[in-house]
């Protein structure tokens, strides 16, 4: 009785997320300590709780990025305004939203330097040095770094004036190569997604109004939140010519002819993990799927005054630990009950108790984040074994539980009465579309949703665009989105 | 015939040590593909060979904090003017050379924003909104970062307008244990600097001049370059409680007392990619320690058209790469020569030649950068085993090298003749000093020598002060630094 109330009493300070998504993702990233606010309007700290999945995300993506050849590099943080100005289509994108460094000191600057919101025109710059033969080609470069986009309206994670990213930049003698690393790399997107974070995201093509300022094509990941709305979760940009033009990057080719290269860039950053939390989080806080948990195992004592305990304890610690999880024993003088809300506010997949009677049997109590209703008893001779299958099981349920949801939640519109009741059931809409970005506008303004993206599995469209009415050709995801 | 001659006209590219250490170090950053200029003076590219380094740094240095109980977070990059300034010593030291945001886009902001030098005070800011009791302490984190110090002269990785740095930052119950964390983080950067860069480093603590701005004590490594100059390679200061008596940082103690805590904070950058250059490079270019070389071992075939060189070089590279060790197998169309000058710019500690004639006999032709006059014969058979033992001599003898250097040019000077004469040897000069800052900056004066540090190891001071002949209280070195 003494827990339920305590548990109660924790998990009020959490907004019901059903009633005030907004408001529960807030309480959220401040509750299971991912981040604190900035003291400049829209900054964000990442603490070391949430850093440490970005760590874990980092790791992971470097991983498959050097698997397939890609070498990380460090660009300077401001360039000069003018290289923004060199790709007209860039400039207008990111122009208002453009921090710039003014003054060193008291001394005022020369010219204007602007920090990073993107690399495109820094990196281009260089490999207009770098770049003389097709021998220096393909040049797969990635930078791993923080960037700073000014936004009106913030949100920790989701959209912030500085956030950390990485951004791939590729150059390559052809634009059949260049295309093929776009497509790659949005394929790694997809897969780490869903075989990391278990979450199920909808690859496809941007729409020419959704593109990224200065591509030539842009491919997104798109990930569906519990409320329905869409988190542009990764981007990946097929550049053509346009910067090699705008840089001068040209390259003496096997025909001895001189020629741009063809580029591509692509970026996850943080955001992803406010996507983690908003695809698995519940009214009890965050829920991490374990290849993404810094801790993937905490073990609580239960009575621990009593002989023997802490040491079994300690030495279940060990045996976790020794078998590579990521395992923390919860040593403080807090209520076993105040532990268990505290680390299932903080998505920690699995909790093992052990107290004198676990002891008596040589056993362990278990709880998995993903099912607290059932406790799971296992001896503590083999428990490694167990935890680390509980704990796949985990991941592998939280992948078909998002799997479940989002396919549950992508209906067919083929009018705008239809769309908008499907986006009022919290849904994706996938739609047959025009083609004209008159329609998109026209969307966008009756019921707040764009187009996402436009799957590449594309089935004959017989019927018309399910705005205009005229003759559709694609089809494409509308929603909501982040 | 042949390979001497472009041997000679690809080393002529690079300047001689001996007669012109500066523009050596220039030549031998360029050439070894370790950095570029970046567009705005004073700042850096890190190309992707240089980048490597950094990783492999980062990987040795960030497990050492991690195991020591430190947790990495992110701060913001940009906080208010105003928080540089409410450490009094702080704010002077760091104020000519801040870079400030003004605008966003077009519009003025109403607060200037500074671009971190360093991070004390926004992360005071919030250590006093984290830190309430004592049960929170210690508090020890680290961030990974860049930070922005402009600077008028510039150099790449020794003094660049951005680099990229960890800075600790740690707060305590007590000013004993703060003691003991600053002590102990210098002495893991004096253990990473000796075992993994090959550089034995002299710890020690800084004057009252030469400390960090708003620090009590600052200590610091100092590494000795081949020209005799000193690199200061790391520092770690005790904080006291100025920044929490500044930032308001209290906690409840168990003896129900509101108390400051006493911090600390330090910090290694990308100058120790420098210190790397410096310590161990030759005429020849770049040499890598193997602990820290992205490529630890090279791969070169001799007549490669003949048959079963290819497929013996691969053979040898797979074993090489299953046994862990950071191989590549060079199969560019260069000629061999070529390729040895360019694998020994770079600084590869092993090149392992293989053609015709060693795969008659079933074995390898090995060449120690550390060693380039001599040709070592080894087995394919159990080659990787040979190649692990000689990188761990490399290694080894590398630390042997460059700490007999170092003892070599450290020498007592008891009067200013005598240090000038030390320094004029390109040496450290281990000096009897008063503790009066004036003679700090005599010395400075007339032969741009600093202090470097007190070394911890005190002798009884019986000898007048170097410089002004009044009693002297403590051993200091002094020694033109970078």
């Amino acid at each position: 009785m003494k827990i339920d109330k305590m548990q109660k009493t924790f998990v009020k300070e959490v907004a019901d997320p059903k009633e005030d998504f907004a408001q529960w993702y807030t309480d959220i990233v401040k509750k299971a300590e991912l981040v604190d606010y900035g003291p400049v309007k829209g900054t964000m700290v990442i603490r070391p709780y949430g850093y440490a999945i970005w760590e874990l995300i980092q790791s992971e993506l470097d991983m498959r990025f050097k698997v397939t050849g890609h070498k990380n590099a460090y660009f300077p943080m401001f360039f000069p305004l003018k290289y923004l100005q060199r790709e007209a289509n860039h400039i207008e994108g990111f122009a208002p939203e453009v921090a710039l460094i003014t003054h060193i000191g008291n001394t005022e600057l020369a010219e204007k330097l602007v920090v990073r919101p993107t690399s495109e025109t820094i990196i281009c710059d260089m490999y207009s040095k770098w770049i003389k033969s097709y021998r220096d080609l393909p040049l797969l470069i990635n930078q791993w770094a923080n960037v700073v986009r000014w936004e009106k309206t913030t949100r920790p994670f989701l959209r912030t004036s500085e956030f950390l990213w990485q951004e791939g930049h590729t150059a390559h003698a052809t634009e059949q190569e260049a295309r093929r690393e776009t497509l790659a790399m949005l394929s790694i997107y997809e897969e780490f997604c869903k075989s990391i974070l278990a979450i199920p995201v909808l690859s496809g093509k941007k729409t020419e109004k959704e593109k990224f300022a200065g591509a030539i094509d842009t491919y997104s990941i798109e990930a569906m939140m519990q409320d329905g709305k869409s988190l542009q979760a990764g981007t990946s940009h097929y550049l053509g010519e346009r910067f090699a033009k705008a840089f001068d990057i040209k390259f003496l080719d096997k025909d001895s002819k001189h020629k741009f290269v063809f580029q591509t860039s692509w970026g996850v950053s943080t955001r992803l993990i406010g996507a983690l939390i908003m695809a698995h989080g519940d009214s009890r806080g965050l829920s991490l799927p374990p290849k993404v948990a810094p801790i993937q195992v905490v073990i609580i004592t239960i009575a621990q005054h009593k002989p023997g305990v802490i040491q079994a304890a300690q030495a279940l610690h060990d045996k976790l630990d020794d078998a590579g999880i990521r395992v923390h024993l919860d040593e403080s003088d807090q209520s076993p009950g105040f532990k268990f809300n505290q680390w299932e506010m903080k998505g920690v997949p699995l909790r093992v108790e052990i107290g004198p009677k676990d002891l008596e049997c040589q056993q362990a109590t278990i709880v998995r984040r993903d099912d607290l209703e059932n406790k799971i008893i296992k001896k503590l001779s083999d428990i490694d074994k167990s935890v680390q299958s509980l704990l796949n099981e985990i991941q592998t349920n939280m992948l078909n539980k998002a799997q479940c949801f989002r396919d549950e939640h992508i209906k067919r519109a083929n009018s705008m009465q239809e769309l908008e009741c499907v986006l009022n059931q919290n849904c994706f809409a996938l739609c047959v579309w025009c083609g004209d970005h008159q329609c998109e506008d026209k969307i966008k303004q009756q019921y707040s949703a764009t187009s996402r993206n436009m799957p590449f599995e594309q089935k004959t469209v017989t019927q018309p665009c399910v705005c205009c009415g005229k003759k559709g050709t694609i089809l494409v995801y509308f929603a909501k989105a982040y």
